[in-house]
């Protein structure tokens, strides 16, 4: 067990995969096409990596680069008018190997092929 | 504002989207695609529309038949000895319009397009 | 590992402990603290143990119980006007031991009482 | 709408509420509570507001400050020997006000008291 005298000086983990999902509140439509359109376009001039799904958008980095652009999606709606706005993060980090978060797809993939 | 005197009698939606992602606690490896696998082929036999994803599996159906196929994983995963499971999941309704988890995507990418 | 066959026939979980946020979207105003007080008049009336915090309400019961009574908050809510609703839900299965989501905090404070 | 060509630069939100629920995967127990203590430990030592509750821990400040502080949490459990940690974080930003995350709950709290 680690000493916590030191704690606030850890760094942040060099990598992790984070999932969000981000919703405007107080809009006038129910509709969030819009805003989800212009998160992918910040995460493009980011350069990370990001995929987009019905659900959310996945992106990899390092902890500060992911958690800097998602705070930058917040502060860009905001910029727009959106007066409030909340994420769910689903975040992992690991140390045992380095898996991009394409790999995960794949490896649950080829245990399903071997039901065929 | 509705009474809330026969709430307790008030049905399910009808329809709803659920993305989750489920974690198996206190497994002999930090891997979890085994687990996924299983996931995903009990989603299969109930015959809902499902999408696997690196962050989870996206659903759809009435809310009593998703929740319960959500449920029915943690079971059949405690079946198979995991002893703890949690799960997060994302799940939206909506009483505007009918719109399946795939539509939510392709109404950003019209969006995206006309950057081009 | 058991076979799927009979996957489909599956009992979800007896017991459960589930952590919801509701979010509605396209409110006139951003706040939630009028649809938060529904759900809570909600649950009271459901008999299961609740527990609001800040970011969140806190239930237990057996898993089919839990998901109606969340989903009859998204049920109420629509009757009441609102358009789309989005939740995150955090649900945990154990079958190691039967543990009451007051008792995981009390666990914690034991161990933090020791550093004094 | 905002121009996107200065995205890249964007500050992130000056504040922020966030819950987190951290899970350690692969890890010999299916208990978390000594994982739990360790970051209740670590969050004392950041200066931060927060407050535990059975189904995650909330913190408040600005949006670095606070994803750091939880990134360091992963950064000190893998340390401590986890491989792999998975969070979910829930977080909220608004610029309408100024909002403590105990305010949330009392404003919620004054709706129901008159009900009685």
């Amino acid at each position: 067990m680690a000493s916590s005298d030191d704690l606030t000086s850890l760094p942040t983990p060099p990598s992790c995969t984070a999932d969000f999902c981000l919703i405007p509140l107080g809009t006038p439509t129910a509709s969030v096409s819009k805003e989800v359109a212009e998160v992918q376009r910040l995460l493009k001039k980011s350069g990370l990596n990001y995929s987009m799904h019905s659900a959310g958008t996945t992106t990899e980095g390092s902890w500060d680069e992911v958690m800097k652009v998602i705070g930058q999606c917040h502060a860009m709606l905001h910029r727009n008018g959106v007066v409030r706005i909340q994420s769910d993060i689903r975040v992992g980090t690991r140390t045992d190997k380095k898996q991009g978060f394409r790999d995960k797809v794949e490896a649950v993939e080829r245990l399903l092929e071997e039901d065929a």
